[in-house]
């Protein structure tokens, strides 16, 4: 490679949970604190999907969106990869996340070519079940997403993982967070030819 | 059995999409128009998931749901079993059904222990990636799911199915949904031990 | 109901594994005598997957499956439900096991129309994603799955849970593999009516 | 980009089924004879997978695998992509491929990090439920597959797709096909850096 300096990757995150004291928003968070303290050339930007309004063409007039939507599929379309913290509700998905994937999706599609991250956490299987449902999503989506490593935190396996508000406390989940981030920008990198 | 009559078998049927002539809404009104002709013993209601907010349990105060989301769990509480109208966007769930659905899972769970069927419409495969993601949530809720016939229009191959107002008029296809309703009667009416 | 005494319920039991110590193999060898122990009406049979070729319908002459494969098939035919211990490899079913089910499925197709529990092992999620494959499967199959309780046995988390062997030692995993059983029975006599 | 002229890519194909004619194999032929006649700079090689025994690490004596299996995983090694000829039975990918699939897996797991791309045939979906049961079993195998564009073949609508011996003749399938092999060279040639 000729490149001299490693251009930086702009990360969108996103949060499936609505809920204050989310677990999800903590992660985020962290996430975020771990890219500026940490992962050099990163920058992720938290993005609010609560303004959207739920999902139907028929708000589509004349070939333009209500405006919230017209602002998040700006965000979307502005960057490079995603880190997507998606809770599991019912084995899958939530409905808010969903609902935010399905308005930057509507032609033309803003997430295509692009890379993302999954992290999840949870009783059971931290998450799991609803990352490979949003895997297969991103199949239409043209997402790539990282494979390893996968990112699941057990909220309810000692030692404690988040306090009150919360936030992510735990130092070994903190560091396997930082890991994803360092995949996710190798994996980045690697689609801007560097 | 020692029963004289066959008991009648109460469905809810929920609709996926929020669009006013959406092709799963008509699958709806066919379905409840092919029960009062011609499956004795069956009463489809169709209920409305539009009214619910998006899932976020700070909504629930002091142990209560939003009145809308109350008014819909008792609904489905009421119900024996359920038909889902559901489209598949981007490979899975829809959100308003998946809201719809979180909704009623919250505890306690007021889909559990009943029986289920799905129908779709769509392009490519009519919708069926999202029917498989809706069986697997159907674990969690503890849904029973009609196996046999399963149930796919594909919209957009010859002879026509849907009118404009989004009305099924593709006489094979209303033949193949009389099937699904049987079948789910059956199926109903073996939990009851009928 | 009328009936007087609960109708036996016969259970054929498949092991994805092919290890000699398989704990797959193990969980088997432990339903079958908590089924002896302590569930009345319950009789467990392991049928061994291994002498089954690979599946090639080539080898179906004339109508004729190979003598492995139709001995096997009559075993499925004759059974009214199924226990199917089911490793997760590579985020799947197994293909020992995976073959013997499309054997089986073969027209006619033997599992149509009875119930099943599937139960697991393994790291991280015991098994979980393989047992969503199966799920999956058994759409076409005509198989409904027990969905409460799901089992999971976190091999590598203690307390112990396997001797060398493969012999399940854990009280609280018996317990619950107990619970599955009851379900199973529960859900098949259903089926009967009873 | 520095570099004077694109790498060749070496494929190798594997097919799932074990037929003589199967449809499958037709259209790994295909493949290879397309990126023969109009893809320069790819090399596909057919890897038979029917030598294998099925999967069981007890064969696996002192580190060493049977000679088979060995020979299989060099040739997966030696390989910079895949192309998964992948039929579906019933519902998700057949035991002969996930078999292959598992031995190449085992530790060291030598499918980590290249690109694949899955094709399918068959009715109904057209082999698309396997599809995407393979692309969750690549999430583990460290696999990245081609999102655009998905390949499925309706076997039994018209025109005709296949002759008697398996061989592709439908000119839109081959086209679609060649399209497929484009987008796995330029994926495969991202992760070069090229």
């Amino acid at each position: 490679m000729a490149s001299l300096a490693v251009p930086d990757i702009n990360v969108v995150a996103l949060c499936g949970s609505l809920r204050k004291t989310s677990y999800h928003r903590g992660l985020v968070r962290s996430a975020i604190q771990i890219s500026q303290e940490s992962v050099k050339g990163m920058k992720i930007e938290y993005v609010d999907i609560s303004p959207l309004p739920f999902i139907n063409t028929d708000l589509e007039v004349n070939g333009t969106f209500p405006p919230e939507v017209e602002a998040f599929r700006q965000k979307i379309l502005a960057a490079d990869c995603f880190l997507f913290a998606s809770p599991e509700y019912n084995y899958s998905v939530s409905p808010p996340l969903k609902n935010a994937i399905d308005w930057a999706s509507r032609p033309s599609n803003v997430w295509a070519g692009k890379r993302a991250a999954i992290i999840s956490t949870g009783g059971n299987f931290g998450g799991g079940r609803g990352q490979y449902h949003l895997r297969q999503i991103g199949v239409y989506l043209d997402l790539h997403f990282v494979n390893k490593p996968e990112f699941f935190v057990y909220a309810f396996q000692p030692p404690q993982k988040f306090d009150g508000e919360g936030n992510l406390v735990d130092p070994e989940s903190k560091q396997r967070l930082k890991e994803v981030l360092l995949s996710l920008q190798a994996f980045a990198l690697e689609k801007k030819g560097n």
